[in-house]
């Protein structure tokens, strides 16, 4: 359903001729770079304007191609709810009421949350549909996706006029009466309208049956024994239902109170590509805090939704939600669903770390085939990433055993350059040594490889680290392992001289932490061929902070001039003597 | 030598009445923090000044402190050249030339390579004593010091103005070619003044033997078999001489051009507590990278110690020379003062690095016990400094065996509180598994230590460590027990939120990379316990920088409109109804 409409820009074309080259010059652009929004806003601005603003009468091929910049703009964006409507207007404005309306039920689709749309959607049929009945449906359906948003009012607003306009006081009250028992921004202005109601309107109206027996009870009891007239009766009851009302209009009044202050915080409700404020993210950060310890689950997914409208580039608060939802147990699908749309639409996939929380989760529910193609499927985009092979390689393991993830690992070793080969096989080694307990394999291993990763710093370290933590009985021997894959590095590795240092440096701290009595002489001699004569990597701060002169001022002068002097070059006049000479 | 008259300004007292209190008062300040040149420079001011001024006439009491105070001064700060000249003058008024010179003899000898320090000193010999050979030889002794600096030309304007007041031009003459014949700043300017002397002085000032006897047969080889008036062969004569300085003064001339970037790029060669500039420092490596590859060693060690004056309290320079020094062959003992001048003198205590270089080069040698007294030292000035009780214990280790070193590490764990406890108990345990190759004691130690140390994560990321490395042919017991150290450490640590995160993040990770079928499983209900939902540690970069706006102008009102509406409380006008209720 997210993905509805989903294609790829770099198929489309224009087959008319009206700005042709222009045309094609914007989806070159866009093609080129998809993630910059400004070349789809003009490309959407240029298209929609062909033959002087698209519609029914417009040429086939202007048509077709401001539909397919929209679908694909909207399929990569979908939370742009601005350019949902400017799509059904325009899709009005070509096809009429009923791809309008297709567009609208996609852009609610893709953004549930979104009150503008919502209202949008509604006040578009209001002046399309000729059924009441449908229409209210879809009010009732907005009411369900947005009505507890805290800036609803403008949904609410529609809603109230369309019962104004097809003249249903009645529901005008119910409508008031449900908003102001909401925790929302306008609750007051809505009580306020509502309020006066109470003594106007047929009390019917005002509450339900049950509600208004109980009230009647209760007005009985407090005349047992006396006559009343009606109308009294009556002005005791509104009494009882004001009196109800507005104990419901403290309890809500204490809840906006308390979600006040992150709802006011919130800067920007709407997504956009563009950053948020540090603020912002903390705020979502307590308002989540808070409102997951209030314990409701609808208030609380519902405001993961509209947070990760404005958050939805940041796999922060995804994950955060989706380990919530998970903790909600039985949540299951309702989890993948978030990790999917997570990572199928709005964490760019050159950020893998979500997508690979997919899969461990997939994996946990034993789909293992799943999390096997998300990896490959992460790979697709960024073949190189070598967390992903690793983890890949990991879910072989556990499922097929060790020899398994090394076969996996030997085929991307072929397929990439040394730079990614040395971690990986790297990883083949330790699963040898740690997993499989098969030390001489990844001895073996290092061996048979080092003559392909002689760039790979990491391939290096881990050889020495695994010598070094080899258990031997006979430390002479040990040593010697050691060292030779030192020397081994020092006479075949191609390192820059900082890599060299460090690797070096590990095999010396070695030598300390390990070695006997000889080890200080080596490690003295190695310490003058390594770290030779040039800086060491330890500058020092400043001792204290000093400003005084060291010098009399005679001297300081005496320095100013020297310095001075220092700066006429001596061999400017030296080459005039040489010629004289 | 170097700490020649050092002592403690702690011990230092001043028993004369002019000034007590305020002599107490500054007395006070230096001692309170050493390092703080101002404190000092105030100190001395106002010593000097007592009783208007010291001299031999002033109390005993006031001289007694003016000198405590200076050799104090200069115990710490040997590198400040001005004040051993302000000291000397001030002996010369109190104790006369002998107690003068001694402070002379000491300044140079602290600073040998300064040109202002002995051009005074030999200023000061030119006026104090009659005997002109005496003199001379103190010229040569600074010669030897001072005579190749770039600007070393005050020394040796001093020199010639030396020998031209006690009228021996001869001097004059062999001092001048000696000059322009060293690679220093004017080199051009004393080639200029001596070569008209090769027309003017007896040829035998101006060459040796030797050259002579070269220089008249390539004369005579010229005039073969014609008679030349002696004054034409004189004029020939010189006309060699000429030639043969000429050609030095080009080499000279290479030379300087060679340098001659870098001793242009010195902001400041003479010393200061404050911090030097990067640039500085850079040009000290590159000008030192230069001269070493040039081969030269004493000119290379003379460079060195210019250095180690504007560069005294960086270790990094000092570590440099001691390794250049060791690199030169058969230089332990220049090598030893290197250290031993850069650890005791230059270099605060409370950066231990040099010193234990200094403590390993002495292992090397040998010399064991100095090795620990050299630590020792260090832990005096800081008790807590981790890496020097691991070194220590190292010493121990590797001269007296594993279980040695654990229980030095054992004394001090039993001093230092429990921050401090966890890193040695960690290297204990180290030494138990790595080089005694006895899992079982250092499990046994983990088990016995983990509750002294519930607030160390060093501790339980070894213990966490140690347990995953374990080679298990069962992997059900291995996960159990890396299982139970996790368990209590979530139990019993006592973490801030964030470390026991990090600790239990290691553990995640085991499960991934050792974990069977299962370990997702126990993944994901850790992600969800421990990362719960609480932002995760990965927040995302910006997607783009796009400046564009998502809505509509139309829509961009509305969402000013609802900003600026949402920053109205809407609790306040809930108040007022409140009250009307």
């Amino acid at each position: 359903m997210l993905v509805h409409g989903r294609g790829s820009i770099a198929q489309v074309h224009y087959t008319g001729d009206e700005a042709a080259p222009e045309i094609k010059k914007l989806l070159d652009a866009v093609v080129e770079s998809e993630d910059e929004f400004e070349r789809w806003e003009a490309l959407i601005a240029r298209a929609s304007d062909l033959e002087g603003g698209v519609t029914r009468n417009s040429s086939p091929s202007a048509i077709e191609l401001v539909r397919n910049v929209y679908d694909c703009f909207l399929a990569k964006f979908p939370l742009f709810f601005g350019y949902w409507k400017k799509y059904a207007d325009l899709e009005f404005s070509i096809g009429g009421t009923e791809t309008a309306e297709m567009v609208y039920e996609r852009g609610v689709s893709c953004i549930p949350s979104s009150v503008d749309l919502w209202a949008n959607y509604c006040g578009f049929k209001m002046d399309t549909s000729h059924d009441n009945d449908v229409t209210r449906d879809l009010f009732e359906r907005g009411a369900h996706f947005v009505g507890l948003d805290f800036q609803s009012h403008p949904f609410w607003e529609k809603y109230i006029e369309f019962e104004e306009r097809i003249q249903e006081p009645t529901n005008v009250t119910k409508i008031l009466a449900r908003i102001f028992q909401l925790p929302v921004y306008q609750f007051h202005r809505y009580y306020e309208k509502f309020r006066p109601l109470i003594t106007s309107r047929p009390v019917e109206e005002l509450a339900d049956p049950k509600l208004l027996e109980t009230l009647n009870k209760a007005v009985e009891a407090e005349n047992q024994g006396f006559e009343r007239p009606p109308l009294e009766l009556d002005r005791q009851l509104r009494g009882k239902i004001d009196h109800y009302y507005y104990d419901i209009y403290l309890r809500i009044q204490g809840e906006v109170q308390a979600v006040w202050q992150y709802e006011n915080a919130i800067k920007r409700a709407y997504f956009h590509v563009t950053d948020l404020e540090d603020e912002d993210l903390e705020n979502w950060r307590k308002y989540l805090d808070y409102t997951e310890k209030q314990g409701d689950f609808h208030r609380t997914s519902f405001l993961y939704e509209r947070c990760l409208v404005a958050c939805a580039l940041y796999d922060e608060f995804w994950l955060r939600y989706a380990r919530w939802m998970f903790s909600q147990g039985g949540k299951d699908e309702d989890t993948r669903v978030i990790y999917m749309r997570a990572s199928c639409i709005f964490v760019p996939i050159s950020r893998p770390l979500v997508r690979l929380n997919w899969a461990r989760f997939e994996e946990k529910l034993g789909r293992i085939e799943v999390a096997r193609d998300i990896h490959l499927a992460i790979l697709e985009e960024v073949p190189d990433h070598v967390e992903t092979i690793i983890s890949l390689a990991g879910v072989d393991r556990r499922h097929e055993g060790n020899d398994a993830a090394v076969r996996t690992l030997e085929i991307y070793i072929s397929q990439r350059n040394a730079q990614v080969g040395g971690f990986l096989a790297v990883e083949q080694a330790r699963i040898l040594w740690r997993c499989k307990d098969s030390p001489s394999e990844a001895r073996q291993l290092f061996k048979d490889k080092h003559d392909k990763f002689l760039e790979s710093k990491e391939f290096w370290l881990k050889y020495l680290e695994f010598e070094v933590c080899q258990p031997a009985p006979d430390q002479e021997e040990a040593h010697a392992r050691v060292k030779g894959v030192h020397e081994l590095l020092r006479a075949k590795g191609r390192f820059s001289s900082d890599v060299m240092k460090e690797l070096s440096q590990y095999y010396m701290e070695y030598l300390m932490d390990y070695g006997g009595k000889g080890a200080a002489d080596e490690y003295m001699t190695l310490d003058k061929e390594v770290n030779g004569y040039v800086s060491s990597k330890y500058p020092s701060p400043p001792l204290g902070n000093s400003k005084g002169q060291p010098h009399t001022s005679g001297k300081k002068r005496k320095h100013k001039a020297k310095a001075v002097q220092a700066n006429a070059n001596p061999l400017v006049n030296a080459q005039v003597s040489n010629e004289a000479a």
